[in-house]
């Protein structure tokens, strides 16, 4: 078993099989995604999240009981220990990044000596995110309420007020639609460190360092920015042909797996849809319908063919922005939905208890011989 | 590319080649382990650690002007901020073990906003690793000095005495020698992490967090409990003619890749003899000796034909222990000689820029229906 003997070099590991999962499954060409069994659009919009998670950990939903004591387990676990508190004020007096706090802190968690720590993440990843919002904002952290449910909770803890239904189940709709996605690059993270048998802060803390970087999760920001940057419906086709003309990428649009629609932009939109009814920003709903359809029109007609669709981010950027979160929120939010999966994902390699370990092959200098210093 | 087109599940990405590299090469089959061009041989024994990671680094030996500038700017960079020692302290109240207080530790780097944080996690792994080593025993951190070279601080770190030069030697030898190895567990962990260009710390944390694990790094400490266990050379044979006899795996013996000897040994071997020859315990080195030499011989005849060599471990926990590091810190201090290679694998994962993101196959059930808690 030398470097690379029989093998050769897969550049990203592209089309590589690097687990069987019962967790989620992605068929990009029909355009399909499967959550435990349910296809996206069968779920997400009816669970609450502690179903999703329940269901993604378990293979099946949870009884009326089941799921009573769960949604209990989790609200029990909302509190951060002093030090994970301290941390953050630290950190909020530098003014470090939303994702670096959420990672540093996460790391933290084991402080407690968590009996479950796949519940303690799922419970305090919004506790991190809510509390550092406000240290960042110079507002004292909320004290958690026990009788929220997991996503009401996380909306109270951002802003003080106790959110309204719709308001729950919009972002219920967007953390389940975003619970796990196939071997995306955090999921992978999480499992290459678990696979060692380490422990499940530390696969979710590298999973969080992943998700952060651009290439993943961490612009999901730039896709509302054009609807901002055209304003209103008049300058959509002039601003899109430009930035056509120009070059550059329409954020929103296009996706690396998925050949046809996302499916899961549509059940943002239809989330976002409901949401924009009876809250929000009507008119920049409206605005972002208009640019989604002159974008789709002109990426036709500049690349014939290619079939570039609406995207996750795009409906994601909208939702989230109708919930009243600031862009900055927009990446630690996806991570409150996704530690769903990365849990999942953890306990099932866990079962499967299999070093990941693949080769490298070597292209450097061989055979060099020692000079000392001065004779370099 | 949908889940499974085209491809088959490759369990732990066993003969994967999931990286081109020229900072280490393996090869199982000959018994050689390449760094930067250089057999481990050749290299471990000379450099100090500072030209080891410059060399990683820069794919070249730094001269004596590079040396001195390199050797200054990780000197100056020991401090830690003041929330890595709070968190530091906080930890230590809690017997929070040295890897997880590790992780935790250096995932708080990113605090003073480094320039380089490469440098900076080089740096201060060990001032983490020493000064949490004070805090769990009660005593108050070292200051560290800048005089000193890397390996040199990390030992008065440890104890508040400068350390000899065949300390110095014995304990540079050892971080060289496991500098960097492959694409093992935790060097694919930061790659995969860094690959959605997100930043070292991010990286470096995760491949913390996978070398905790029990496969991987978590468990050199066993490998020198025989030999106490055994503690006369007449207890040898005896010993463990039972562990074998009762199906135990002899530690410190066989390895997943190497074949023939681990390379790796023999210059932890020799180093080993050069220490405990003017310091150190030398009757507990000829036990470990007497030990290894009966291990092979019974090993032999238990498994003929199976050549399980010593490996790293056995002559690391050796040296280790010579250096008076207690079992503990043996897993940090590889950390501390790794994050070498794990910050040069990073530095070279950014400069291909690209997703590192396999499929898996989903082989759960498909096209459930919902139904409300009540009805489940």
């Amino acid at each position: 078993m030398g470097g690379s003997s029989g093998s050769s070099f897969v550049a990203g590991l592209e089309g590589v099989v690097a687990a069987e999962t019962r967790i989620s499954g992605v068929d990009g060409d029909a355009g399909a995604l499967t959550l435990a069994g349910y296809p996206v659009e069968e779920i997400s919009g009816r669970a609450s999240f502690e179903e999703m998670v329940y269901l993604l950990w378990h293979d099946e939903l949870p009884n009326t009981e089941e799921l009573a004591a769960f949604r209990g387990a989790l609200a029990g676990r909302r509190g951060l220990p002093a030090a994970t508190l301290e941390l953050l004020r630290a950190a909020g007096a530098r003014n470090v990044p939303q994702m670096d706090a959420l990672r540093m802190a996460a790391g933290t968690l084991g402080l407690d000596a968590p009996d479950d720590p796949a519940l303690d993440l799922v419970a305090r990843l919004p506790v991190i995110v809510a509390t550092y919002h406000r240290l960042l904002n110079g507002q004292e952290p909320v004290v958690p309420d026990p009788d929220l449910g997991h996503a009401a909770n996380y909306l109270y803890m951002l802003d003080g007020e106790r959110p309204g239904e719709d308001s729950v189940r919009a972002l219920e709709t967007y953390l389940n639609t975003v619970s796990d996605h196939g071997m995306n690059a955090s999921t992978f993270a999480a499992r290459v460190i678990v696979a060692t048998r380490s422990d499940l802060v530390s696969a979710i803390v590298g999973a969080i360092g992943a998700l952060k970087g651009p290439l993943h999760g961490g612009a999901p920001g730039p896709a509302l920015d054009v609807v901002f940057e055209i304003g209103e419906a008049g300058n959509a086709e002039p601003v899109l042909r430009e930035k056509l003309r120009r070059g550059e990428r329409l954020m929103g649009f296009g996706h690396r797996i998925y050949r046809v629609r996302d499916p899961r932009a549509d059940v943002l939109a239809e989330a976002a849809e409901k949401l924009f009814a009876t809250d929000g920003d009507r008119d920049l709903y409206a605005l972002a319908l208009e640019v989604e359809k002159t974008a789709l029109r002109l990426l036709e007609e500049h690349r014939p063919g290619r079939n570039l669709q609406t995207n996750v981010e795009f409906y994601t950027a909208l939702l989230l922005h109708g919930l009243g979160l600031p862009t900055d929120l927009f990446t630690p939010t996806f991570a409150i939905g996704r530690v769903a999966g990365w849990t999942a994902h953890c306990l099932e390699q866990r079962s499967e208890d299999r070093l990941i370990r693949p080769q490298s092959e070597y292209v450097g200098a061989t055979d060099r011989t020692w000079l000392p210093a001065q004779e370099r």
